[in-house]
Order: C-alpha cells, then structure tokens, then sequence
C-alpha cells in the first residue's frame, strides 16, 4: 500500500498533535509541517523523532536547522499551490468573519485534486457548499471530523447510515457552556462564579463572549445541518440565546422536574418544511441521553426515520481527540487513493 | 452501479423488516426469501409492493402463489449453496448453543465467496473466528452490525477507528433488564413487579432467564469483546451476574450517591493482560452517559487511547432499528463489490 503523503498547516496544539500521531504512522508520509512564520519541508529532516521533539511545548518548528521562514514568494499558499501532497491537513485558527487564510488554502488544494481534512470550523461553517462542489469537480475529498464534537465520529456515522433519513440533529456542541452549566448544578454556583471558575481553569477564554452566547455552537449546528442534512443554513441566521441569563433557580426547577439545564444546538424543518437551526439553553429530560452529558463533554443525537435517535457522545476538543479525528479522516482518504488505482 | 443480490433466510419480525426496506430501494435486487418452512425465488414475484403486502402482520411468504415448500433436497441450506447471490442476510432466530442452522447457512455462503450480513448473534458468539478466517479466504466479507445494540453502529465506528487503540468497552446490552431497572428506580417498584410488567407489555419473554440472568448482554459482549478488541473470549468464560437480586433499596442508596443501577458488560484485559468479559450490576455515576439510559435503550462506551471514551446510544431492537444496521451493512458489501471490479 502506497503511503499517503500529507502537508500539514498549523502547529499549534492541534497540529503538533497531529503531527507527532503521523509521525510514528507508516501509512502517512509527512511532505511538511508549516506554522504561520514558515515550514520544514525537506523529507529528511521530518523523521518520527524529530517531529516529536519539534511537537513538544517548549520547542516549536523554528527548532529544527530545516525550518525556512516564509518571504513574499513563499508561503503557506504557495505550498499549498506547489508542494508534492495527496491530503492537505489544514489546522490553522479558527475565523468565523472570512475564514481566512484557511479557505485560500483549502480552495488551492481541491482545484488540484488534493483532497482536505481540517479541524477549522471558519470554512466549512462559511462556505461548505462552495468547497464542497470543488472537491467534486477535481475528484478530491473533503473531510472535517474533528470541526465538531473532536472525536466524536457522527459525519463519518451519518454518511454510514444508508438507506436511512435523518429528520433532526440536537447537540451538545460546546464544552465551555456544558462545563459551566455543570458546575452551577453540583456546586449551586452563579453564572458568574462559575463561568471565572472556568476561565481559571483554561476552559473558557478571557473574552468567553463565542462560547457562552452561543457563536462557537452556532457555527458547529451550521456544519451539521449542512453536511449531514442539506439543509444549506447560513452561519448568521442561526438564532442564538446564550447561558448568561440562566439562574441557579431555573436549575433547581429543572432538577425537581427530574430534567437538566443544557444549551441545545438544533437542526431540523419547521411544520412550513423551512430548515431552521438555533442554539439556545433547553430543559432536557432526565431519560435522554443527553442529559447525563456533563463537564466538558459533547454529546450529538440524530433522529433517524429507520434507526430512531442514535445519540454519539465523547470528548469536544483536545489534543489527542482532535488529532484521532484527523487521522480517521485521513486514513479514508488514503483508501479512496486505494480504490481510484 | 450494479445492484447487489440478497438472498434472504428468515421472515419474522426482522426478516419482514429487512425484505420490505430492500425491496424499495433500487440499490439492491433480491434473488429470493425464505422461512424455515419455504422460499420464493421467481425473481418476478418479489416486487417492492408484494413484498409488503407479504410482509404485513397478518400475512407470511405462504400467501404468494411463487411460494414453495422446502423438500428433502431443496431446502434453506441448499439455497444458500445455490442460489444466484452476492449477499446472504442471514436472520434466523438465535440459537445460543450450536448456533444451527444459521452456522450452516452462512459457513456455506462464505465458502462461495458470498458475503454475509446478520442480525443474528448465535454464529458471531459461538464462531466469529472461524466465521472471519472462512470470509477472509473467501474473500467475502461479514457483517453483523444488528447483532448487538441494534441501530448503533459501534462495529462500524471501530473500524473507522484508523491508528486508535480500544482499551476497554462497557455497555448497556439488554433493553429487557434496563427497563426493569428503570422502573424499579422511577417508581419505586420491587424486582418481581417490574419484570411481571415487563413480560405484560412484551419486553421480557415468558421465560426471562436468558435476559434477567445476562446470558443475552453475555453473548453481545463476547462479540463486541472479539470483533473489537480482537480478545478471543468464548461466550461460556463471560462471568454473569444477573439483576434479579437487585432490591429497591440498594437503587435508592445509588441514587443519594448521584449513581444510578445499571447491568453493564465489560470487556477488557485485567493487570496480568489477561482477556476478561463480564455482565454485573454496577453503580454508574451520574456524569457516565450510560447512566441516562433508560427503558429498552441501549449504549456502548468504548475508551480509546486517542479518542478518549466514546459512548454511542440508541434502539437496541425493534424491526426498523435492526433493518436499518442491516442496511447500512449490505450498502458497504455492495460499495465493496464495486471496488472489486
């Protein structure tokens, strides 16, 4: 079996998790790794040893006598343009505005028939559609696992259920919020309390405005509405209420409703057939599945016409997650490249 | 695309299910079905329309005019070694002893280089390995997703499972006792008055031992056990401890600790590396997604070494659960026999 040969973009958490994991895989070949500033791409110098010294936290790629800095002729779209790969592992920040630079990239790849995986949520919540048809037109696959629930593998689960017909998704798509929401019901705590709770902790950001008011939500039921159902949602017409404005009473009322508080992403058609998706805290009963979700965790049903509610649930975000999703993905498309000989 | 050919055995609940899914998809052509008493194989008297009217309760394969009884020389066995088939769907009742007829039907399928797809836990609990080597020389492939947790697709998701280790599975295996468990923990009711309502509203059999004992999560476990994590574990080793002896009381003093009563089978290997598989009652915290699986639900958590736990949750039987994990197995037998070519 050939190996497949990946050019990775991002060295981040994410990426260095990514990289260490294909490093010591004998189906991948790593043709470079890149970071914002510049990119190894002498074979070489990217052996399974190396690349784990690089991935380490104190160290980064500017460590090894290999890195080349980017100038004006030669950076990550360049590479993407130029470079000798079959998958592009886009890995750069998020960019829910333009989806830049990430989307140049991933447009670059496709229209040359290199297929894509990526855990950016910013082009597929923005312009699924779009890169979807390009990858189609060159004969390339687009993958994006890790862009919702990490490891939890409900697009590669939904394309599996064949002969089936998903009629709603409702998720537990951001960990922030569920961690938060969990913790004002074991403790009785304030919104306020726990949400600096959990920005002590690294589980929300300093400027947590994405996560609790439902954005970072919103673009993930994007995604799934468009990928698993058609629905062709657009990011900013999600509605959105965020927890803020939920009290530790309402929690207590819930409680002694044998329900928990949880903010519920959704996509389905309304009793018009118009395909809706919004984001909002819900009253979740105790016997389903979803309730028990708690901490950090997500958790995605997909009610199903055949197969009724099947609910996948696993851990968000994170390293080792991430990177399980990634290489899923792009074990797939080293078999696609498999089957076209 | 070529149509796949599936020769059906078995036209009961699931069996009715399967053939009226089939027989409206244009994806798959069905060479014949059989009962335990007869077949129809006349290509032309297999329309999607005769199929469900077939198929409906009151009806049964005998009511077609194409119907023919099996003899001493043509019978379910000699189908399977002679029909015109890519597929066998094999969904004969279980047999938790020898695993016959089933056995038979399929060892014969497999030894011609025809795939089998079964909801039928006998021959997967008694002879997987036997089974897999048969289909690997055969170049056949094998599928039992519908045999444990119904619609949950965890065998599909393991396999998709690319460069991640399984270290552990535990799950809610049998819809009977988890539905007697969650009504002695919702009202308060002892063992023998949960089971009696069970058996009244038809989810536990007049002679319960095999659900209420473990036998039957026993089975699934040790298919789950070997097809997953490759343990070699033979059904009779798999320690049981049924529910039958759980009381009232001990539930509620879970409850106070934020647990839950759950049978739970397991499968893993013990300090010394040793393969284990076991059913037992179990104290589930409240922040374990199994712990929200009620009524006849089922759940499997498989703990990665990448992914981290994974818990996958659904309909654990019923006809368009069971049909649709059928389905989903013969679209990926025939995706497969379109690479072939």
């Amino acid at each position: 079996m050939k190996k497949t040969k990946v050019l990775i973009l991002g060295f981040g958490t994410v990426g260095r998790g990514v990289s260490e994991a294909l490093g010591g895989n004998s189906g991948f070949e790593i043709a470079g790794v890149a970071s914002s500033k510049g990119a190894i791409t002498e074979p070489g110098a990217l052996s399974a040893s190396e690349l784990a010294r690089l991935a380490s936290p104190a160290k980064g790629l500017s460590d090894s006598p290999a890195f080349k800095a980017f100038d004006s002729k030669n950076d990550s779209l360049w590479l993407c343009e130029n470079a000798e790969y079959d998958a592009l592992v886009e890995l750069a920040p998020t960019n829910l505005v333009d989806a830049e630079p990430s989307l140049s990239h991933m447009k670059a790849a496709l229209s040359r028939g290199k297929s894509v995986v990526t855990a950016n949520k910013g082009p597929i919540a923005l312009h699924y559609y779009e890169l979807k048809a390009l990858a189609g037109e060159n004969n390339a696959l687009l993958r994006f696992e890790a862009t919702v629930g990490g490891a939890i593998p409900v697009f590669s689960a939904a394309r599996g259920l064949y002969g089936d017909e998903i009629q709603s998704i409702n998720g537990i798509l951001n960990g922030t919020t569920n961690y938060i929401l969990s913790r004002m019901e074991s403790e009785k705590l304030p919104f306020n309390v726990a949400l600096k709770e959990a920005q002590e902790l690294g589980y929300a950001e300093r400027d947590p405005t994405s996560d609790v008011e439902g954005g970072d939500a919103a673009a993930k039921i994007t995604i799934l509405a468009n990928a698993i159902m058609d629905l062709h949602v657009h990011f900013k017409d999600v509605r959105k209420t965020g927890i803020s404005r939920v009290t530790p009473e309402l929690i207590e009322f819930a409680l002694q409703e044998k329900k928990r508080v949880k903010l519920i992403a959704s996509a389905f058609r309304d009793e018009h057939g118009v395909a809706r998706a919004e984001v909002a805290p819900k009253l979740v009963p105790n016997e389903n599945p979803l309730s028990s979700i708690s901490g950090t965790l997500n958790a995605i049903t997909l009610e199903c016409t055949l197969a009724g509610p099947l609910t996948f649930a696993g851990k968000g975000a994170g390293k080792n997650p991430t990177a399980s999703a990634v290489l899923n993905d792009l074990a797939e498309i080293g078999k696609a490249l498999e089957n076209k000989k």
